[in-house]
């Protein structure tokens, strides 16, 4: 099989950004020395994850796109020729910020970046105060080793993100992302909940034929300003292939390294097995792009 | 709970229409007695599954919509006072023939009917030659008991579907179904196949917040032309909630009728909590009426 060898960082946040870059270069180094030429960051991995509550001064932690942070891990996909996912603050302009995805190529270069396209905002996950909505759209970043669907945490509850990737051409799905649970909820509903999320991606890697990597924020944070209870980030970060089959998994408590081999030959077979784009019926759709059909 | 007690009824083809209508009869009755208010039937229940070849004799199988089988089914869903989801081989017009779900009222009236859209054509699912396109497109069917989202087979792979009935107002999703395996394929291949089905479903119910009932055929099928290896239909028919999780499943070798409670207030609270609907970005989504973004 033509394979790739890929890797999750999931992580803690560290006191400082100083501090996150330099534990994420170490667990890179780590995924290289298994092989790994494709590595995947969680979302906003350089920073505590400050939406839990609206505060105009982490708007500080906002930086250009290129800027500091894509200057170290350019070097850093450069010197362990390795092509990087990485999940910034981006300041565009005053008052304009994003949650965006930089890939840089395992030349230093970088190939392309992803604006977050779907905002939540939830107690807890005030990202609609942060993030100004995405408009570069649904388009797979090309790199040395294939076509990337980069999409950003609540993207991966939209089939159509997903879907859009996949008719661009992506060869993989992969989400940077930061999810976890209140801690007042019960263990039923915390054990759904990462169920859910677990199914809707694998649920991608099936509908399109092509294999997911989401790599998940891990510990609990509390809340900065005690109003609210914190989040406990539930890692369980993955790689699946194509038919939505997991190849490897993170636990839910602890920072962990995660690497796994992908056939890349894989999809080529899937789809001609179930032909699911053969048969989509694109003169029956036009309504998706309706908020409601009432 | 505002809860509803729906059934499944997951059968072995017998001989004839008129043994398999009877023995649906008996199935429904026993579902009604464990409180069902609605039942679901699998696909193309009154026959075998006629698509392993191309054998213009199987038109024969066709019956007008109204016609004989709904008298029958509508005589049943009076009877016992139950919503009746059936699949029917309709013939519309000479060399106009749908594969097409008809909803019983539980009054007995006809309460709408939904053809098919998505039709494959794969060795062993002659479809495409049976089965003209649906042309009523994605639009649930109100009944007593709600609005039902129901789609046929094929149908479930696509997260489009899916949610174009979600968007037109749908509290269920429903699946009539024929699917199985191929007897020469081993066995790590059948438990991927029989996953991905099961989790392709059970994401439609996450992404959208409503249950899924899935209704499919079971036991082996020869080819009656020895033009193929036969298809194992793999039941495994379910009903699952809004969050995806599995409130009854039946087996993968014998008929079973399954009955379980659904929450319909569940969706609601769903939707509060996890509100994809408020965030999709349907000025990005054109494309998705594209064969393929190239």
């Amino acid at each position: 099989m033509k394979k790739l060898i890929a890797g999750i960082i999931q992580q803690k946040s560290a006191a400082t950004p100083d501090a996150n870059r330099e534990k994420i270069a170490g667990a890179v180094t780590l995924a290289i020395k298994q092989g790994a030429r494709l590595v995947v960051l969680q979302e906003l991995h350089n920073t505590p994850y400050f939406c839990q509550n609206e505060n105009a001064e982490n708007f500080d932690f906002a930086e250009p796109v290129p800027g500091p942070s894509t200057n170290f891990f350019s070097d850093l996909a450069k010197d362990l020729g390795v092509v990087l996912v990485t999940s910034l603050f981006e300041k565009r302009a005053p008052g304009v910020y994003h949650n965006t995805a930089v890939v840089l190529e395992n030349d230093g270069q970088i190939a392309g970046k992803y604006r977050k396209m779907h905002i939540p905002d939830d107690p807890g996950y005030y990202e609609k105060y942060y993030f100004t909505p995405g408009d570069l759209g649904f388009k797979p970043i090309e790199t040395s080793i294939g076509k990337l669907g980069v999409l950003v945490c609540w993207d991966q509850w939209y089939p159509e993100a997903a879907r859009l990737m996949a008719l661009a051409g992506a060869d993989l799905l992969i989400y940077p992302t930061a999810i976890g649970w209140e801690p007042t909820d019960g263990q039923d509903e915390k054990d759904h909940q990462l169920e859910a999320w677990t199914t809707i991606q694998r649920s991608h890697a099936i509908a399109n034929g092509i294999p997911v990597i989401s790599a998940n924020r891990v510990g609990f944070e509390e809340n900065p300003e005690k109003k609210g209870e914190g989040i406990d980030f539930w890692g369980g970060s993955f790689l699946a292939d194509g038919q939505g089959k997991i190849l490897a998994r993170a636990g839910n408590h602890e920072e962990e390294t995660v690497v796994a081999a992908i056939d890349l030959e894989q999809s080529e077979k899937l789809r001609r097995t179930w032909p699911f784009f053969r048969d989509r019926r694109i003169d029956a759709y036009k309504d998706l792009t309706k908020r409601f059909r009432d």
